[in-house]
């Protein structure tokens, strides 16, 4: 090793994704992922705590995103519309990826512990996007409910999204979610 | 023992959340919480496996009362009319025990793990509204949607029914956060 490996965490990330989906999760060991991405244990460890972090690394760039991206929307946005910039955002992100988010869409699905943890993720971003929120003057509950929606909203429509067997836009799809929950909270 | 203890369960739940608020969560045995209780560890193991299901062993209770108003809502209630009578029953449920509630929403909030637990069942109060929604016809985004819409809705107003000094009634602050939630997802 010694010499620089260009996107060694990308093939990581793309060995482990492979991995889980061939073995399971819980059948794979970092010593498999390394080698599979023709790597050394030790350069995993320097990118990932654990085996599970691979899938959930990059939460805390959607984070980042989002909450950025709800504090730069116009004064003058309602709640649900600077949510909507963000999950905007977050699909121009995901967008390209839609094979890597597949596969860990299955991982995810597959075990109990990693759906979990996908939930809490989920919840920590939604707490993030309402805090973001209230700093703009949005009331507490309203601040919870346009973030809880909107996650709700992109949740369901990353699955959507992913299943699809021909695929459209991410953003398409979320911004058809979006109206769907629209109409299902207004009722009949 | 042996002699029939009335509402061995009941005064176990109190004991228990009457501890956990004075000493923490973690601090408490369930030695403690039977002593409490004036019961024994064996009785405290007749009704929960740990001292966390003291906390969650309503979830059960809570699920089959929501399932079951949605599915017995009229046929041509719109899904969120159908999750809001589910709602209504839940109200019914926890009216009278707001002190409860209380003590557990403080106990849980102190927590990372209990956190984490209270995500979780609350994500399966949502997948099982769902899922009779489904049965009942509705499509598959719009009957999630309605169901998480749902959720945030409880949680939210639980939330708040707890943290008000003069509370008003549970039912109350869960059609103004519906009410909340309409206007929020409508935008300006």
């Amino acid at each position: 090793m010694g010499r620089w490996e260009p996107d060694s965490r990308g093939r990581l990330v793309q060995a482990a994704l492979d991995l889980y989906g061939e073995r399971g999760f819980e059948n794979t060991t970092v010593a498999e992922i390394a080698a599979r991405a023709g790597l050394t244990e030790r350069t995993f460890f320097r990118y990932f705590t654990d085996k599970r972090e691979v899938l959930f690394w990059g939460a805390g760039t959607l984070q980042d995103l989002l909450v950025r991206a709800v504090a730069q929307a116009p004064d003058s946005a309602a709640p649900i519309d600077a949510v909507t910039a963000a999950l905007e955002a977050a699909c121009a992100l995901l967008q390209e990826r839609r094979e890597s988010a597949q596969k860990r869409q299955s991982v995810i699905a597959a075990s109990a512990e990693l759906r979990e943890r996908e939930l809490i993720k989920l919840a920590s971003l939604s707490a993030a996007m309402a805090e973001v929120l209230r700093q703009r003057g949005v009331s507490g509950p309203a601040a919870s409910l346009a973030a809880e929606a909107g996650i709700a909203v992109f949740r369901i429509a990353v699955e959507r999204w992913t299943n699809e067997v021909d695929p459209q836009d991410l953003s398409g799809i979320v911004r058809e979610s979006l109206d769907e929950l629209k109409a299902v909270t207004a009722g009949t």
